[in-house]
């Protein structure tokens, strides 16, 4: 491809975005399509020679696009949403042109340094503990996902329970234990398994029923006992916004417990953290100031395309410590001298690309004040869906309303929640998904995008009351 | 940002690129910025208040550009390439664009089936064996990097030697033990590390002075000990083409020796075995049809935007076994049928981005013989610098040429060798980077870029002749 021909390709790729977004709310929002579909529209080889870009384009109208389930969609209401955005997809654009490969400080300064000072002003925007912030022993890094960032607190803290031990002779000499909720992230379980520990390493704390919080005496309870018994409390994990329900667990509080064992904190808040923006909100984060670590996920509410999970220790020593490998071919001066981060240490991969530019794009060109009007957006539509819920007798709220999030059922029954559910699915019109709470079934509602109006929110409570006659 | 809005800015951002591209060859290879240049420009917070995108383009220029190392420059010769090209940039940003996070099958298929169709493809352009294909019990995937990989294989190796014990109750039962060469890559230690083993674990094969590839022998003596000692050996890594020399082990004769004590072979060709797109070039991966799992780099060498690993596995049951864990709000009808593929069980990550658009834009726009050109071309290059260095009595070669790296000295001692190379890195007009082999310093010069031309390559070897007086 020649220079114009870049040009030219190039600026049709950003017109096919600007019209895949223009056609978004006619799409079904789920993907229509069964196993194989797409597969079977493609050819079986790579083309000996060369075809044209447009050919890539025309496929992605003709393949692709009917086996999308449209996740930028103003109706998709599952899951988290994984929000894109205008200025984090040429943020990123522009970093994949650069091509620069960060893996050390000398690789490219610039990566490094960018992405340390636009975690330091997240961190600030978040009010996070000024123990994060670069100039002093903590730290941030971009990690791609919330599972990663909980797979490198559980190292952090095996490294520093194990005084070093861990990353020389292994996990096996002490029968380490991990804690989080009932609910905690199924990140937590497969963080263990990958470090080595074992599913059985992780100890579930109850919750209570009403708020779905950690139960924290509970905790304390089973911390006792397991040391009791010979084990080694190593990482609790602490929720501020659980997958299901968006519970929010008491950080403080146990913060206190982790304290009296000498475990690791590690707070995920991958949804519910970056709603700290809003000074109303950041309470939910109140007892953060005793985290070892936290994450969240600009890639989930806050505009930044996937992936872009932001992720802050106290201490980048333990981090470092756990992952630093240094071969002969990456000695240089720059890391020799101690004044330098490098990040390869900080994260399972050894390359990265530019990852900060797109969160530094978002954060420049929403301005924090237009942060906060993104997530009170949110908040105020998923109020407006309660309210909706509360008016019709058949359907009931299942635990409070979580900032964005929403979780409600049909009083018939759990068949009938899920049956409702399914047929909106089915139609295209909005999609869901679906929780257990307390033993039964529950639709989530969680808004999310810039795109969703008053207007998609009532068209889908319609379209559920309309499932709810035919299942309710 | 408005619909209007968004292209002027997509357009800009375009030609921003190309125009970076076009002032490459201007610009020093290696940044001179010391620590902290970088940050001193930032501000010390987020704004408040929304920038124009444009504010962040000026950034670009003023505060990142200098604060870069150019691995796009046509005389980037450092580590191993990291190829941007068009194709591969157009193609990520329309999965930034279109948004879909493919964590299951079913929250977008196509994002599954394109990236089975697109590694089927690529595995076939490599002739890698039938069994990586999908539509058998292997299977390929996309991970981020190929540390991820080695890092998977390790996880699904003691997952198959295990029984399925270690994902239950951790690897501390039993002394495991993994084999590389002096020369595998570091991130067969970080995997041991991460994975719980230490790296006391992983125990270092010599190798042969003059190739640098594994001694099998030493391998067969080494795995026979420990099994005696009682270890049990559950992985061993062969590297088709060493980071520090682009060394070759001969996979086939590994596999003899692993299978002798059921170990997990997995090959690393992270850097080299995109080659196998040639004919010329694909027995390097000979034996290659014994190995479980296989990586190789698209994003180093093959013109695929960093990330881009492509990794294969001969039987994904270890792998997704290792990796799977299905929480309620993931259970779905298209994962109860067996039917399809979710490929949050093949990587550490939970979510993910449409990861296979690049690497299919990147095998069409080129084709399968774009692509051999383009390795060819590399290789050719390589070849002429073996010339030049043979040509120059203050030079000497430290080890064959391998596919498109050059290894070689000055005669006149480490010392030289060193100044030299830091010379010409410091003025700006190339970079390479150093090594160690069998005990002596030595300059790598790896080709990579598409833009790199003769003209480069013999502009570079004056800077080094330059540097030699007055080093040599
Ligand atoms: C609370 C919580 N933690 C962690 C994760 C994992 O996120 P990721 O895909 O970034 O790993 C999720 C995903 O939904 C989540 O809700
Ligand atoms: C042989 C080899 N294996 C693995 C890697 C690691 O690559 P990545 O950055 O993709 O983890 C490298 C990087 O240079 C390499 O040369």
């Amino acid at each position: 491809m020649s220079p114009e021909e870049f040009r030219r390709q190039g600026h049709a790729a950003i017109d096919w975005i600007a019209d895949y977004w223009a056609s978004l709310d006619e799409l079904p929002v789920r993907s229509q399509l069964a196993p194989g579909d797409v597969r079977r529209l493609l050819p079986a080889s790579a083309p000996e020679d060369a075809e044209p870009f447009d050919a890539v384009l025309d496929d992605l109208d003709r393949v692709v696009v009917p086996g999308l389930t449209h996740w930028q969609h103003p109706r998709f209401f599952a899951y988290f949403p994984a929000n894109s955005s205008p200025a984090a997809i040429l943020g990123d654009l522009l970093s994949s042109g650069i091509g620069a490969q960060g893996m050390i400080w000398a690789t490219s300064p610039a990566v490094t340094e960018v992405e340390q000072v636009v975690l330091d002003w997240f961190a600030e925007a978040l009010r996070l503990p000024e123990a994060f912030r670069s100039d002093g022993p903590g730290g941030g890094v971009i990690q791609d996902t919330a599972s990663t960032a909980t797979f490198t607190a559980l190292l952090s803290a095996l490294h520093r329970a194990s005084g070093g031990e861990a990353r020389v002779s292994g996990v096996g000499g002490t029968q380490w234990r991990v804690y989080g909720s009932t609910q905690a992230h199924s990140s937590l379980v497969k963080a263990a398994m990958m470090a080595g520990l074992g599913e059985d390493a992780v100890r579930t704390i109850d919750v209570d029923p009403a708020t779905q919080a950690m139960d924290v005496d509970a905790l304390r309870d089973a911390m006792a006992e397991d040391v009791e018994a010979g084990l080694r409390p190593v990482m609790v994990q602490a929720a501020c916004g659980s997958t299901s329900t968006g519970a929010m667990d008491d950080v403080a509080a146990i913060a206190e417990v982790a304290r009296e064992w000498g475990a690791w904190l590690h707070v995920d808040a991958a949804w519910a953290g970056v709603a700290a923006v809003c000074p109303e909100h950041r309470d939910h984060l109140a007892g953060v100031e005793a985290a070892d670590s936290f994450v969240t996920n600009p890639h989930k509410w806050l505009l930044t395309t996937f992936d872009c999970s932001t992720f802050w220790v106290r201490d980048r020593k333990a981090l470092t410590g756990a992952l630093s490998i240094l071969p002969e071919y990456l000695r240089n001066a720059a890391t020799e001298s101690g004044e330098v981060v490098d990040y390869r240490d900080w994260h399972p991969q050894l390359g990265r690309r530019f990852r900060a530019i797109k969160l530094w794009a978002v954060l420049r060109t929403y301005g924090v004040s237009g942060l906060r009007e993104h997530v009170r957006h949110g908040i105020a539509l998923a109020g407006h869906v309660a309210d909706l819920v509360a008016g019709d007798d058949r359907f009931e709220m299942v635990t409070e309303p979580a900032l964005s999030l929403v979780v409600f059922r049909l009083r018939a029954g759990d068949e009938q929640t899920l049956a409702a559910m399914e047929a909106v699915n089915a139609s295209g019109e909005a999609y869901l998904s679906h929780t257990t709470v307390n033993g039964v079934a529950a639709i989530r509602l969680a808004v999310g995008s810039w795109r969703t109006t008053l207007a998609d929110v009532d068209r889908t409570w319609r379209a559920l009351q309309e499932a709810a006659v035919s299942h309710g």
